[in-house]
Order: C-alpha cells, then sequence, then structure tokens
C-alpha cells in the first residue's frame, strides 16, 4: 500500500478534477504486476492503468489502491469495480472509502458481491494525507489551500525597499519548484504580479512540463495568462482545483488567514534577520493572544540547504471526518 | 572528557569571573575518584575541588580537565599546576589550552617537567562550547551575549496593544528559567520593565538559587536592585560577566543586534500567526537583503512542547581561534 500512495501522491497537481489515486497489482505469487496513478486530467482512473499493465497475469492476484474503486459507468469508460471483478482479482486493499455519502461503500459491495475478499482502512492516514486536497475539495466545497511563505528569523519578507531577492537560497527555492508541481493552481497579488512578474513554473528537471495554472487575485483589469479570483471566497468557485497554492506577497496572505482560507502553511525560514522590513502578515482580526492558540500544529521541519522548512497545518475540529 | 565538560557547563552562569572548568580525578585502575566544577565567584578551581575529594586515590591516576590548569599562585589559593604534582598524578588530559598568550602553555610545561604525560586538545571543540562566555570575554572583552526571543511564525512579540502572555507555553517558559539559571547576568529595556514588571528569576526546582543578577538598558533614572547600562556598548565595562542573557523587548533586541553585540539566539517559536502586532526587530542598518546572509547559522533546534526551540548562533571569522 505503501508503493500504491506514493504513486497517487506523484499525481497531485495533476488529476484534478478526480482524485490522485494511487493503485498496485500484485500476482498470486506476490510480484507486482501493475502500477497506476490516476491520470493528467483525471482518467483513466489509477486501477484501470494497474489493471491494464498487469493483464492476465491479475487473476488470482492482490489489487491495493488507495481509494475506494469508483462503481459508476461514465461515457469516459467502466466502473473500476466492473473491472476489477472482470479480471478475476482475489483480495482488494483499500486505503479509505469513498467520502462521498451517495457512493460510498457501493463500489466494495460490489466486489464483496463477486466473492473478492475486501480489506479497507489499511494505511489509511497516509492514504488520506497523499489526497488532502480533494478530500478537502469533497468537505469544503473548495481546493485544500497552502500558503507559502519565504520569511527570515525575524518573520519578514522583504526590505522596506520591497527587495526580496533572496531570502532563501537555491535548496529551498528547488523545493518550492517541487510544490507548485504538485497543485494545479498557484495564486498571487497583483503586487507580487508588478513587482516580481513571477513566471510561477516548475523548474525541475522532468517536471517542467507540470507548470500549474496562475491565478491573480484582485479586484482589478484581468491580466492574460491569468485567471481572476476577486476575493479568497472565489476558491469556492474552482470545481476543478484540488490543490491550490497561494505564493504571496503580503496582502494576499493576509487576506487568506483573514479569511480562514489556508489549510496549510509551506515556511521556507532563511538564518537571517532582516529588522525593519515588510511583515508577512498584517490583520488578520486577531484580537487576543489566547484566541491564536489551537490553530496551527507543526507538521512537518526539515532543513534545505542553509534553510529550514517548516510545515504548519490548521487544525479543523471536523478533519478527522475526511 | 564528557564528564568534566558536563560539570563544568553546570557551572556556566556562577564562576564568572574565573572560567566554568570541569574536572574528572581517575585512579590507576580507572575508577573515578573526584570530581569539581569552578564554584560560584570563581573559587575554588575545578581541579582544587576534584584533586580535594580524590585525596589519595589521585595517585598515580589521571585528571581530565577542561581548560589547562592555572599556573599562577594567587592570594585565595596554590596554583592548580601545583596541586597535580603534588598530588601524583600519572597524566593530565586538557579539553584545551589557555587561550591568554601570558599564560597558555605555562601549566602544561609545569606538569611535563615533573614528569607528568599531558595530552590536550580532546574534546576541544565541546569544552570551548562548555565555556564560551569566558572564552568571549577573553577574545572580545565582552561577555557572550545571547538575545532571547519568543516569536509567533510570523516574528511577532505582541499584539498591537502590547499584550504578549503567553505567546509560548510551558516548556518554552521552563527552557528559559534553564538558560537564566546559566547566565550572569539578565539585561532588559526600559520599556519591558514597566510593562511586566520582569523577576527574571529562575523558577526551577533545584536551581532557585541561580537567579542572575538583573540589569537594565536605559538612559534614564536608575532603578532599585537593576544595574545600569546606558547603551549596548556599556557590555565592554562588564568586566565580571561571562554570560550575559538579552530578555528584550524589541527596542532592546534591536539595539544590540544594530550594534552587531550579539552572539547567540535563544528563538522560541510558537505555533500561532498574530498578524498585525509588535514586531520582534526594527531597523538594524541593513540596506541590502544580500548583507544579511553568512551572518547567522543554525546550531540546534528541538520541540518543547508545541513550540520550537531555534539557535543561531554568530558567525565571526575569527571565532575559530578562540
Amino acid at each position: 500500500m505503501a508503493a500504491a500512495v506514493a504513486l497517487g501522491r506523484d499525481a497531485q497537481g495533476t488529476s484534478a478534477p478526480n482524485p490522485n489515486v494511487g493503485c498496485i497489482v500484485v500476482d498470486a505469487d506476490g510480484t507486482i504486476v501493475g502500477r497506476g496513478a490516476t491520470a493528467p486530467g483525471g482518467r483513466p482512473h489509477a486501477e484501470a492503468l494497474a489493471l491494464a499493465e498487469a493483464g492476465t497475469r491479475a487473476r488470482g492476484g492482490t489489487l491495493f489502491t488507495t481509494l475506494e474503486p469508483c462503481n459508476h459507468r461514465s461515457p469516459r469508460g467502466p466502473a473500476c469495480s466492473a473491472l476489477i471483478v472482470e479480471a478475476g482479482l482475489a483480495r482488494v486493499v483499500v486505503g479509505i472509502v469513498d467520502p462521498d455519502p451517495r457512493t460510498a461503500g457501493a463500489g466494495l459491495k460490489r466486489l464483496e458481491d463477486a466473492g473478492i475478499a475486501v480489506t479497507t482502512d489499511v494505511c489509511a492516514d497516509e492514504a488520506r494525507d497523499s489526497m488532502a486536497g480533494w478530500l478537502t475539495r469533497q468537505r469544503l466545497g473548495r481546493p485544500r489551500i497552502t500558503l507559502k511563505l519565504a520569511l527570515s528569523i525575524d518573520g519578514k519578507i522583504a526590505l522596506p525597499s520591497g527587495e526580496s531577492k533572496w531570502i532563501t537560497g537555491e535548496d529551498a527555492r528547488a523545493h518550492v519548484h517541487f510544490e507548485r508541481a504538485h497543485h494545479d493552481m498557484i495564486l498571487v497579488g497583483r503586487g507580487t504580479l508588478q513587482a516580481d512578474t513571477p513566471r510561477l513554473d516548475v523548474r525541475l528537471p522532468g517536471l517542467e512540463e507540470r507548470s500549474p495554472r496562475r491565478a491573480l487575485l484582485s479586484r482589478g483589469e484581468a491580466v492574460t495568462g491569468w485567471e481572476m479570483l476577486r476575493s479568497p471566497q472565489d476558491v469556492f468557485r474552482l470545481h476543478d482545483v484540488n490543490d491550490l497554492l497561494v505564493e504571496g506577497g503580503s496582502a494576499t496572505a493576509t487576506a487568506f488567514l483573514a479569511a480562514d482560507l489556508v489549510d496549510r502553511i509551506l515556511l521556507y525560514r532563511a538564518p537571517i534577520i532582516i529588522g525593519e522590513g515588510r511583515q508577512s502578515v498584517g490583520y488578520i482580526g486577531l484580537d487576543a493572544i489566547g484566541d491564536a492558540h489551537g490553530r496551527w500544529e507543526a507538521r512537518d521541519g526539515r532543513s534545505l540547504g542553509i534553510d529550514r522548512l517548516e510545515v504548519y497545518e490548521r487544525v479543523r475540529s471536523n478533519q478527522a471526518e475526511g
């Protein structure tokens, strides 16, 4: 299942509007004979790809998939549960069941009715984490929103003049490009667009083709090549985006934080002190220190060259339901 | 030697104006028979205490000390090198030689002249680190200065109203008390004194007696119970302070950073976002981002409850000479 999760994770940022599922097929002897991840644009599904690779070697084998196989026939192909029955699998191991109450369990029931042994909730936390964007969209009706910040020790994003190149080093910047490749859309504010004219593309060997769609948070005129969001609330109109990366600047970060529309913070911390400079976040409606606590949890931390990556996730009481 | 370093480290903050040396005496069979660390106020020396505990069991044994034994007779007692010769040690293992060029090597020569085998530079980095305050004073003529900051993710120290209780949690605050116990003097600015009326004492079981001297950075009237520094440059007058802890607030931190009089930053980072609020550091004379790089190095990082401790040290080209 860990291999299936890894396959699925790699498809994050390309599978929308569908979930980035990963799938592995093992034959009766335990040899991996098929691998799949949701294809760009959402079709074919991971299971269909893995079964196609496995062919007749799937018969009597086991299929591992991070999400319950679909049970609906669409114009674009048959239901994965039907493909699995047809391929003669003996066993299916599932990360998480479909969170949509209209379909949850129907795919599994079809497999069981065909005499296939079904196990669920295997590596469920990892599977859930790998599809966090799509799951957020199912639960909240909007993409998972990640805020990227590149800050000094003292939390500044630039000198008073606006100079911000470069706060972080090459390793941190390469990691940003890796994260971009795993998001469907990147958003900046007009200030960042005008000051930096950012390309916001992915400049990593082998991932150049994965540059996400670009969006601009602005009430002003549209800009060619950029999708427009007039307010953070417009994220609820992004029905084909699982993962949205908000790259700045301060006004944009503040707007999303004030609207409580940030699920995850990717903070690249450089070992420098700027002192007087531009702050990373402005007024977000906080009136007491006590109210600031319990909202964020440090989930990861690691060195990237001389810089450090800090990952925080928004603690939401209904998160466990995902 | 690791045990000697640990003994010496524990005396940091109490041994000034003398170095916080640690010493272990092992008998001819390898059994530890004496332990010592520089006593509060600087006398007796670590070697004298360890030899006193060992008594005649020192004969033929080995003495481990983090710093070259002194070679000068003082009104307060004989030279440690003389005590070692008298005790009949067979071998002496030394962390670092005395950095003072007037005495460096003289203590060791006396031992060698008496037929004792001498080894130096054993765990030299650890020994140097354990006496960083005293070594800074030898090299730069002032205490080692540690700046303590308690910051939010976005680098704020308080709300616009000044409310700052509490940004960090209990574990982080306990660690501050531990650090206080290992500093000779704590300094705050008048703003912090008036806003918080801080006790700046040590509230940890067993360490209550180790509350350091208190100093105030202010050009204004003296305050009973507080030593006065009228500017950061006054640290060069603190001849009996090895380790100085600067606890805030923002104006004080800025003054010390602008004067390049901070050697180490203890940063307690809470997983909260404050947004609009008081910044941790103001104008420190920085005019280009490039000039901010290469000055600080992350030396340690660890979790303290939900908070995180980040330790940075000032990179000085002559540091290796210490």
